[in-house]
C-alpha cells in the first residue's frame, strides 16, 4: 500500500457529510495511528447544491459515482447510501477489504468484537436492542403517555425516524437485517434467507405499555439469534422484559447487544445505535483497520468455508405469553376464553379482568405459562371470529 | 509467517491450563479463521507434578522457561504468570507483536475496542468496575449481610480472591494498574507513574453498605481516568452510586467499562472480569490477531509518539461526600461538626443522626454538597483528635 491513500465518499446525507468532516479534522490522528496520509479525491451525491452542515469541495464532486473510477485513482471508497448485497465474495475474490462495522449498532464495535476480540469463542446466542428508532418510540410512549402515532411524529421531527417512510424501522425489517449479519459472524455461517418470525412495534398500543408497567414489565423490540440443536433460530419481535433487568433499562436511541459465548460467558456491549457521530466512529474504525493492513476476510472466515445452517422450526418456539382481550362484559365470555386455553393445555399464570362499566365492555389480560408458537396460533385463531371479542387479541411474548 | 506456528505456554496455573486445553480443542477453528496450524511445542511451570484439571504433555515440559528458546523454535509465547514491564518498546523495536488483552477485564474486549473498534474517537473519559474480587465482596456483603472479613473468606473459598495474599485486589492496586493501561490506550499517552488517589475496599464497613442502601445508593469500587484541561486524572476509590444507575447494577464478579468519546458518545462494555474462561477468551483473541497479521504496535501508536501527560492535581478533585461520624451522644457534638464544615464552606445536603440509647453513642451521617479534596482533608483533619468523636470519620465519595 502506498503512503498516501486516496479516498472517495459516495453519499453526502447526514452521515456522509459528518464523515467527510471527521476525515478532514482527523488526518493527523490517522497518520499517527497508521503511518498513512489520507487524501480525499472524490465525493458524490445526487445534488451538488443541497444545503449541508459542512462545506464541500465542489472541484472533486461527481454526480455519477461510477465516473469516479474513470477520473481518479481510488484506494478506499466509503459507500453511505444504502443496501449492498453479495459483496463479501467479490471482495474476497479480488483480495480487497470490505468492512461494514457501521451496518449494525453504529456506536458499538460489535462486529469487530465478534470477529476479533471474541474470536474462537463458541457463540451460542446473540441478541439485543438493534433498532434505535423503535427503542426511542417505546421509551417515549412510556415516558410521555402519548400514542404510537404522536410519538412517531416527534421522532421524525427529532431525526430519530425517517421522515418519509419509517416502515423498515417499525416493522422489524431493519433489526432483522442486523440479526442476520450478527448470526453469520457469530456462527461462521452464510447470511441466511430463511422465512422467520418477524414483528415490529407498529401495533404496540399505549394501553399495553401501561399494563406492562403495572406488572413491572417493559416492552422492548428484541432481535434474537440462537443455535438450537445445531439449527439457526433468528427472530425479531416485541418482548416483555423485567423492569429490573439490564435490557429493560436500555432506553431511548441506545442499542445493546448481549452475547453468550464459551469460554467468555456473557458479554454486553451498549452504545448509541445510529446518528452521524456513532456511524462515523464505526466508518473510521473500518478505515483504520484497512490502513493497518488488518484481516481481509469480510466475514472473518473465507466465504467458501461458511456453514449453511438449517432453520429451526419456529412453530416450536416456546414462550410465556401476554394476551389482552377486549370483550363484551357479559356472562360466559371469560369462560369461553379460559376453556379454549385449557383445550390447548395453555395454563394461566395470572389473569386480570378490568370492567369498563360505561360501555359494558371489559379488558382481560392473561399471562400464560410457556407454550409453543404453533399451539398458541391454533388456540388463538378462533377468537378472531367470536363476536363477543371485539378486537383481535393482542399477543406479546415474555422474554425468557 | 510460516503455515505452522509453534506455541509455548509459560505458567500452568488455573488460567494457563485452561488456555492449553482451549488451544488443543480449537485447533481446527483457529485454522479456519487464520489459515495457520498451531503446534504446542513447549510448556513451563514451577512444578511438573502438581495436580491439574487437564493432563499435560510432559515431553514438552520445561522447568526453566528461558531454556525453551535453546531447545525449540517458538513463534508465539503465552506468558500467564505475572507482571511484565517496559515490554512494548522492546516488542516494537524488534517488530514483533506484544498483545495483552487479558490484562484488563478478561471477558471484555476493551483494549482491542479502544485500539480498533473505537480508534480515531477522541476519548475524554474511561471508567468502570475493573476488579471482580472487590465487586464480588461488595455485592455479597449487601446480599448476605455479612462483614468484610467473612465475605472475604467466602471469596477465597470460591476462588474469587487470592487465597494467600488478596491485598492487591483489595487495596485498589490491581484496578489502578488497569486504569493506567486504559489511560495509555485511550489518550495515546505513556503509562503514567504519577502519584495518585488510590483507595480500595478494605475499610468498607457493613454499616455503610446498609446506610447506603437506605439512601438508595450502593458502594462500588470505580477506576476512573479522565482528561481534565489536558491534564491526566487517574484514580481508584469506592464510590456511592445510585441503585438505579447502570453501574450500580453491575454485580458480583462482573466488570464493566464505560467510555465517553467523540463522536461515538457513551459506549458500555460488560462481561466477566476474571477466571480461566474469560481470560482464555482474551488470550486466544490475541493469538488470532497475531496469526492474521494484524497491527504490531502494542499501544496502538508508536511508543516514540506517545504523549507525556501532566498530572491533574487531585487536591482539586470535586465531589459530594458521604461522612459518617461515631460520636458520644451529648450536647454540642453535632454543632462542633457542623460548625467545622461551615468554616470550610462545606454545605450539608442531608443529615441523619441515629442515637444508640444503650451505650450513649450516636451515628451521624452527612451527605455534603460538592467540595474539593483539599478542602475536605483540611476540614476533616481536626476530628481525628476530638475525644467526643470515637473513630476516624468514614468518608466515601459520591460518584457525580
Amino acid at each position: 500500500m502506498n503512503n498516501t491513500i486516496n479516498i472517495a465518499v459516495v453519499g453526502l446525507g447526514q452521515v456522509g457529510i459528518y464523515l467527510l468532516n471527521e476525515l478532514n479534522t482527523k488526518k493527523k490522528d490517522i497518520e499517527l495511528k497508521t503511518g498513512k496520509k489520507i487524501n480525499i479525491v472524490a465525493i458524490s451525491a445526487r445534488n451538488i447544491n443541497k444545503k449541508r452542515q459542512f462545506k464541500i469541495n465542489k472541484k472533486i464532486f461527481f454526480k455519477n459515482p461510477l465516473e469516479i473510477f474513470n477520473k481518479s485513482k481510488v484506494d478506499i471508497l466509503f459507500e453511505v447510501i444504502g443496501q449492498s448485497d453479495g459483496l463479501a465474495k467479490i471482495a474476497e475474490n479480488n483480495n480487497v477489504n470490505l468492512e461494514f462495522e457501521a451496518s449494525v449498532a453504529g456506536g458499538i464495535p460489535i462486529l469487530r468484537s465478534i470477529k476479533e476480540g471474541l474470536a474462537t469463542n463458541k457463540i451460542l446466542k446473540v441478541y439485543g436492542i438493534l433498532n434505535g428508532t423503535s427503542n426511542y418510540i417505546l421509551s417515549e410512549m412510556e415516558n410521555s403517555n402519548q400514542s404510537f402515532s404522536d410519538v412517531l411524529k416527534k421522532a421524525q421531527k427529532l431525526g430519530y425516524a425517517e421522515p418519509g417512510n419509517p416502515k423498515l424501522d417499525l416493522n422489524g425489517f431493519d433489526a432483522f437485517a442486523k440479526v442476520r449479519i450478527l448470526s453469520a459472524l457469530s456462527f461462521n455461517s452464510k447470511i441466511s434467507k430463511h422465512k422467520c418470525l418477524m414483528e415490529g412495534i407498529e401495533k404496540i398500543d399505549l394501553k399495553d405499555i401501561k399494563i406492562a408497567n403495572q406488572l413491572d414489565l417493559r416492552i422492548k423490540l428484541l432481535g434474537i439469534s440462537e443455535l438450537k440443536n445445531g439449527h439457526l433460530f433468528e427472530t425479531v419481535h416485541p418482548c416483555l422484559v423485567s423492569k429490573n433487568s439490564y435490557i429493560g433499562n436500555v432506553s431511548g436511541v441506545m442499542n445493546a447487544v448481549i452475547l453468550e459465548g464459551k469460554p467468555v460467558g456473557e458479554s454486553i456491549l451498549q452504545g448509541e445505535g445510529a446518528g452521524p457521530g456513532p456511524t462515523s466512529s464505526a466508518l473510521l474504525s473500518d478505515l483504520l483497520s484497512i490502513l493497518r493492513g488488518n484481516i481481509k476476510k469480510p466475514l472473518g472466515v473465507s466465504v467458501n468455508k461458511l456453514k449453511s445452517l438449517k432453520p429451526y422450526n419456529f412453530n416450536n418456539y416456546v414462550n410465556s405469553l401476554y394476551l389482552r382481550f377486549e370483550v363484551k362484559d357479559k356472562p360466559g365470555v371469560l369462560s369461553k376464553i379460559t376453556n379454549r386455553l385449557a383445550k390447548y393445555k395453555i395454563s394461566v399464570k395470572r389473569l386480570i379482568q378490568t370492567p369498563n362499566k360505561k360501555d359494558n365492555k371489559a379488558t382481560i389480560v392473561i399471562i400464560t405459562h410457556k407454550t409453543s408458537e404453533l399451539n398458541c396460533n391454533n388456540c388463538l385463531s378462533i377468537f378472531k371470529k367470536n363476536k363477543d371479542i371485539l378486537k383481535t387479541p393482542v399477543l406479546i411474548r415474555l422474554y425468557n
